[in-house]
């Protein structure tokens, strides 16, 4: 039974890209460990109504891993395709897409199986390998890097540009009728198998989910990454703001309203948010590989055991919250479904492996429900009509309520805890910008030779000496002159530029605290910007402050403020590819859902109090220059004179208070109000950052701060 | 077979409602004649497959109509309720909407069958009677007059109020599951019929369609108006700008994409559109009741030939359109059924009679098709392969193809004749509202007691004076004071308000010249304004100064330019409960799609160069006053210095060429860019219209056009 619809997801088919990058991890532990994983014995048929694993066994893939050691990337390529004539997995094509398990946006170095295989290493993008053919698709952010990366073995599928088809339609274009197309069905949603599965479908292609290994895994050589190991820690309520007890009795509830007896929940950053828990499994997010299953009246969290320390342990032995190995999460979904249990899946996240094992399951138990339930209808027969009867026929036994995760909205809505964490990691995070654009700036007037990895790896040492530096919250976009048109630009070190004084810098960076969560864009000009620069400048500047300043009734979904950022751009011709605002956790992933600001009209979710999200409007000139300027904005309610309608109104608060340049303004362009604004911000900035500098620095910000 | 699928209309259960009041025609013929319509010989349950009329006869439903002169209204829902208990009726409730059998926006007096069995004469509602309960739904901008309108025996339902159920949720709460629901099927749209008919079903509530006759037709008294006979005129291609054989060549083109051999023409503008017609049927739009039918060869215009003058039938007939009776209709798609037509039908404007008497008749059929199919493909069976012949034998036969009417879009973007005439239409308006303005403030300067409805009748002497003039547009809102706050005001003779110098004056109008199609609507004071008033004022000023000025990239939907027009507002606490622009025909209705500019999210329309929509944001402060400024402006692309994506940008060119009063601005809120716009905006009306006036008429546009 559906407690709630949901549109089908079409993120597989048409990713919508998050702003940011991916990389290699620097925080991975060195230690390496054989890898575990779940797989079923043998691979089934994906459909709606599965028949999949009669049985979930845990095997090590080491075992069945054939050491291929240091495989060129046209060799990596014949050997995934001799896995595909293996008598146990017998497909015509097998793709494979970025996501892990959890659909997160970073992942563990050891699940880049789409990076190893085509030599893409850009975040978003799908390989798609047929016995002939490989194709890579990725998104306009990726093109060029896709390009440099790709091996002449591989078309690279530009995705949005005219003509080119999703990765399903071309698998209908190349192959024959009755083709095997096989996947990892823990790496695809529920939702984008099911879709992929349907489209398929029309061209009489066949979707084989294989569960007992990963193809790409099969054929990795010896230098494959290890699985992370390392520990959780617990995440203290004087940040989170609210006790685990509470976010459980409110999750609870949630399940009660739609009559769920259970949820999966298989979203990494909904997991640590829920059990107040921090990991550090992946660059930039502070999550574990894990899944949560919370029930009416227990917990289980599944997780490898090695995380866990003793404080943990303890921790979560108060909490009622009973730990079980991660790789226990399909004998847990089938437990639920022996139980008879009603449970609550986000097909849109939870993998189809989980789905397809609970459905499985559900069919297996739900006999015997029926079975039981019919004796109990013979004896009530003399008391009730035979229709109140029927309708509890249906309702007993397990069954699933689909709807998204309850999770992500109440993540979304910022308790005071958190935003004043927020605040604070910000205040911290302007201090070590300031200390480092008065360190960038002396380099530069001192001729100094510096590259765009050197600036990053600067900055990143500024950052980490403010207290509760944790992490860097994504690759920092450190980017000069035609770079910083490259809107998901990560500088390589043996290939980057200069920073100099001739060109626009673009700098995108942010980081992750004790207490919160940081991203911040500004670009800059060492030398004397050109008339061009300033005017692309200051109209992005202005779309920035029209959202800034925007006031809106509750209940307005995000895409409605995008226009205001756009519009200064939109009147000479000009506009940026590209959202203008995202998510962002409290001490938790920069990018989150549910709400956004884009263009891309989809996202009806409304802006609440306490969500945070990112203000950056931006214009890039290929082969030329990139201008990004983004603060983090808290939507607070405002006090207006007037509540029309009796509702209230809201605005932001701004999070994120570093200068922005000044020379870079074209004044002639502004309106007294802009200048105004201009002035106010620095002047805030001053205020708040001044105390925590000294020195050159301070210098700097009050330099960098004074009214125009 | 469908060729394009629609959301499900939900324009029956949550009306969007269309900006503008609706009235008994003042234009309509005195002459009376027994009223003729089509009905079938029985009542048939409405289902998707429908099993309705075996055949179709004509009767004059004045045979049948009891004479009860001049009901009370509460003798009228005692009469209506006999109605259900008749036998060949026998339901529990009858609901009764405002449209006629075209989803028309001005219907003719004699379908009026809401207005006359609840008394509410809005332009939007729809009357629910069941056997104990009477109920009328509205939206807001009616909540008042209904209050006033409707007698005891009636229930206000305010829609869009939290906890008002819709029509049906409310039908299935207080009927018992069995019941039957009746309905005329010739005045729901096929989509909303179909909606209907599966939420009652969830109660089991039955939903049956009345062919014969109309309930309230039944027991209208003699009184009842007759149907309109005036009639039609051909408009001159130099108005029209495109004959009738290139928009038929274009339309049949449209037909071929998508395989459909014919099209049911349903609504009275497209058909006025495609066929350069004219027509007076109905108040305020230039229309004709008619269907076309275009097939690949013909096509047949069902209309009652006493409209049709000597050179519209010589027009025709060189056009090769062929005449048939307006009731005709169903025996006309009956014949396409027959001949095994691949009918285009867009659902959401064609009534569910004509829908469900094409579907019956593929039923009757589309069996002899089928044994015809059979044989060949045995004749063929050597020669194809048995996949072939199956998709063969589902092609042949009759059929119908689901999609948007495509004459809605042709007709929404105007080439260069109709925008030619929109502009000369324009100016014309202009200087009779000139004329007008420079009349009513010597009259209140001398102390002249008008009431509001007195005001109206004045302007359209002075817009009748005026070379081409046809009619009004809409009924005119004459709003003094507190009245102003009712957005669909329409002042009464008896009890509408005296306009002096004290208050706000807010004058909404519009009117058919043979050219082009006006809307305007002006706010103003006689008096000293408050400053309450003024800032009011300005910042309503400040939203239509952001939307006309807006530049946006091609394929930009309307909402997403909604908030320029509301973010002024906004900022202290301000809004308006209607969208900000609706579409204009030229010399056509008044309110037109697809496309709209509005908070509704909805409405994915794009954009296009040629488009005409107005301009009109708001503010209303109630039992105080009420404020909008509206221009009509025509989409037009713009040179902008940069084209980023090899796009058009497009903005607006301004149509309307009526002062704003300056007494109303306050400054101190103005950004000198905005007070530009204004001086030169008035400096182009003073350019424009002055060479149309004299005396002293000049004289004040003179005195209201001067910089600021």
């Amino acid at each position: 039974m559906e407690a709630t619809l949901r549109p089908l997801c079409s993120r597989f088919l048409l990713p919508l890209p998050p702003p940011a990058t991916r990389t290699l991890s620097s925080i991975l532990s060195p230690v390496r460990l054989p890898f575990l994983r779940w797989r079923m014995p043998t691979f089934v048929r994906c459909s709606s109504s599965p028949a999949p694993p009669e049985k979930a066994v845990a095997r090590p893939s080491s075992e069945l891993r054939r050491k291929a050691k240091g495989l060129t990337p046209d060799e990596r390529l014949v050997a995934l395709r001799k896995q595909f004539t293996r008598p146990d997995v017998a497909i015509d094509a097998y793709i494979i897409p970025s996501e892990d398990a959890h659909q997160s946006e970073f992942i563990a170095e050891c699940f880049m199986r789409r990076a190893y295989i085509s030599g893409f290493t850009g975040s978003a993008g799908t390989a798609v390998v047929t016995k002939d053919k490989a194709a890579l698709w990725t998104d306009g952010r990726y093109f060029l890097q896709a390009e440099n990366q790709l091996g002449p073995d591989w078309s690279l599928m530009r995705m949005g540009n005219p003509g080119v088809p999703t990765t399903a339609e071309w698998l209908n274009d190349v192959l024959m009728p009755g083709c095997r197309i096989g996947i990892d069905p823990f790496l695809f949603s529920s939702d984008s198998a099911e879709e992929l599965r349907e489209v398929l479908s029309k061209k009489n292609l066949e979707l084989i989910c294989i569960y007992n290994f990963n193809l790409v895994d099969e054929i990795w050589d010896e230098l494959r990454p290890s699985p992370p190991i390392e520990p959780m820690r617990v995440h203290s309520i004087k940040y989170a703001g609210l006790d685990i007890s509470s976010k459980m009795c409110s999750l609870r509830s949630r399940l009660a309203e739609v009559r769920a007896d259970a949820i999966v929940i298989s979203k990494l950053d909904e997991v640590a948010w829920l059990l107040n828990l921090r990991g550090q499994d992946v660059p930039h997010s502070p999550v574990t590989y894990s899944y949560l299953l919370v029930e009416n009246n227990s917990s289980t969290l599944l997780v490898d055991n090695s995380k866990i320390t003793e404080e943990v342990m303890v921790y979560l032995r108060n909490a009622g919250v009973t730990l079980k190995p991660y790789e226990a999460i399909l004998t847990e979904v089938e437990r639920l479904a022996e139980k008879g249990t009603r449970l609550w899946l986000d097909k849109s996240s939870v993998n189809a492996a989980v789905v397809d094992a609970f459905l499985s399951a559900c069919k297996r138990y739900s006999e015997g429900y029926q079975n039981k339930q019919k004796k109990k209808s013979t004896n009530k027969a003399s008391k009730n009509k035979g229709t109140t009867e029927a309708s509890e026929l249906l309702i007993d036994g397990p069954a699933t309520v689909y709807g998204a995760s309850p999770i992500s909205l109440e993540k979304a809505v910022k308790n005071n805890a958190e935003l004043e964490g927020m605040r604070q990691a910000h205040l911290r995070d302007a201090a070590a910008l300031a200390e480092f654009w008065t360190w960038l700036e002396e380099q530069i007037q001192n001729k100094a030779t510096l590259t765009e990895v050197e600036v990053a790896e600067k900055l990143l040492t500024f950052r980490a000496k403010q207290p509760g530096f944790l992490d860097t919250s994504f690759d920092t976009i450190s980017a000069y002159g035609p770079n910083g048109a490259i809107i998901h630009y990560r500088p390589e070190p043996e290939k980057c530029k200069t920073v100099d004084d001739k060109k626009l810098f673009l700098l995108d960076s942010g980081a992750q605290y004790i207490d919160g969560t940081t991203d911040v864009t500004r670009t800059v000009h060492f030398g004397v910007p050109s008339p061009r620069e300033k005017e692309c400048f200051t109209r992005v500047l202005q779309g920035h402050i029209a959202l800034d300043q925007a006031i809106f009734p509750e209940n307005t979904p995000g895409f409605v403020l995008d226009i205001l950022a756009r519009s200064f751009l939109w009147k000479i011709g000009l506009d940026y590819r590209h959202g203008t605002g995202h998510g962002v956790g409290a001490a938790l992933n920069v990018h989150e859902g549910p709400q956004s600001i884009s263009y891309r009209y989809g996202n009806m979710t409304v802006l609440h109090k306490g969500m945070v999200v990112s203000n950056e409007p931006g214009y890039y000139e290929e082969h030329a220059f990139g201008i990004r300027i983004e603060n983090l904005l808290a939507i607070k309610e405002v006090d207006t004179p007037n509540r029309f309608g009796g509702i209230d109104y809201f605005g932001f608060e701004r999070l994120t208070f570093v200068p922005i340049q000044a020379k870079l303004v074209d004044l002639s362009l502004l309106s007294t109000s802009e200048i105004r604004w201009l002035n106010d911000y620095h002047s805030e900035v001053w205020d708040k950052v001044s105390p925590l500098l000294e020195g050159s620095a301070r210098q700097w910000l009050w330099d960098n701060t004074r009214p125009l």
